[in-house]
């Protein structure tokens, strides 16, 4: 099971300092969309030259244009790539083709699709690499969690292949972590904590309890 | 009717090439995604601290955070925002009420929604002012067009709300102008042109032709 930290509210000094706080210490690096939506990929590419072996996930959320934001994304230097599930079957192709041609990964995140099952197992034969469940924050306001996802697909497809995400906080993170998901992504619990680090490192603690 | 040209391929420098050349005859100047996702929302600040009297969509497609990421672009400058149709109610909404304090407007990108009548219905309720009908790159590639969910959809609503795009060209925009939508968006058909304000002159002309 690996730790994601979603750093979705900083510019790319912010970035930069939270980097250099965990970059020893946490297993994927997430660049935001509200952060690629501001500075654009400067923070990837920021994040790659000084700590070429951190694993930065940027998050692209990619609806359309598969090849050539993929593509972009790839030449920044994101290790793994998002698209949107609710894209198109020929954009999902178009991301998975351009990922593997620079041997990095494909995430798809599964936000607002209905039916997760088939559209996981279809997902997984077009190639996408890790499934993400993923409440918004938009939807975490109305109360809901992924937690009732993660329950249903764990027992349908290779849990490893899961990275789940949605306000997830280290009081709830047992629950998530007895359906043993690839990987557990937490935003604001890690990053509002006074202490991120030590935030990132009780987290992981929990992990290696839960196993 | 409008007519939109969508600058997906470029960097701020190329944006503001471009925008030199039409920034007087164009009606709205859209800031593609995968410049967006390059470069962030600069080239957007760019364009309206030159031109504050252009009209400046930002097509940044938000899926979730919507109050941040729309109140980012309206901070920007941007006059028109980009919300995915498909994305949740909740997220909509936020967008909506940010861009409206900021007095600005919301086009949601009706790009992959299956019902495109009951969305579009909803979408107007929720407080979108523009509804997009949208044949995405991938899309095309597999010889799709918006023609027939623009055909169906101008009987359901008021078709002054509705955009359309998906490789427009200046050969085929005649069948659009007949719906009267709202605004036409093209691409390629005018950003691949050899003389950029020409073709701009000339698919504006087919538009006083049409009408």
């Amino acid at each position: 099971m690996k730790l994601q930290i979603a750093v979705d509210i900083a510019d790319t000094k912010e970035v930069m300092q939270i980097a250099s706080e965990i970059h020893d210490v946490i297993d994927i690096f997430e660049v935001g969309t509200p952060v690629i939506m501001k500075e654009g990929l400067s923070p990837v590419k920021a994040l790659k030259e000084k700590y070429p072996d951190l694993c930065v996930l940027a998050d692209t959320k990619i609806m359309d244009g598969g090849s050539i934001e993929c593509g972009d994304a790839c030449e920044a230097g994101a290790d793994i790539v998002t698209v949107l599930a609710v894209s198109d079957n020929a954009t999902i192709r178009e991301v998975c083709e351009t990922a593997h041609k620079y041997h990095r990964k494909v995430m798809a995140d599964l936000i607002c699709i209905e039916d997760i099952e088939t559209r996981a197992k279809k997902l997984l034969k077009i190639g996408v690499d890790l499934i993400g469940i993923h409440t918004g924050v938009d939807m975490q306001k109305e109360g809901r969690s992924p937690l009732k996802e993660l329950s249903l697909l764990s027992s349908k497809i290779e849990s490893s292949l899961i990275t789940v995400a949605g306000g997830i906080k280290i009081n709830t993170v047992d629950e998530y972590i007895a359906f043993h998901p690839g990987v557990v992504i937490a935003g604001g619990a890690l990053c509002n904590a006074e202490n991120i680090r030590q935030a990132v490192l009780e987290m992981k603690g929990r992990f290696n309890h839960g196993n």
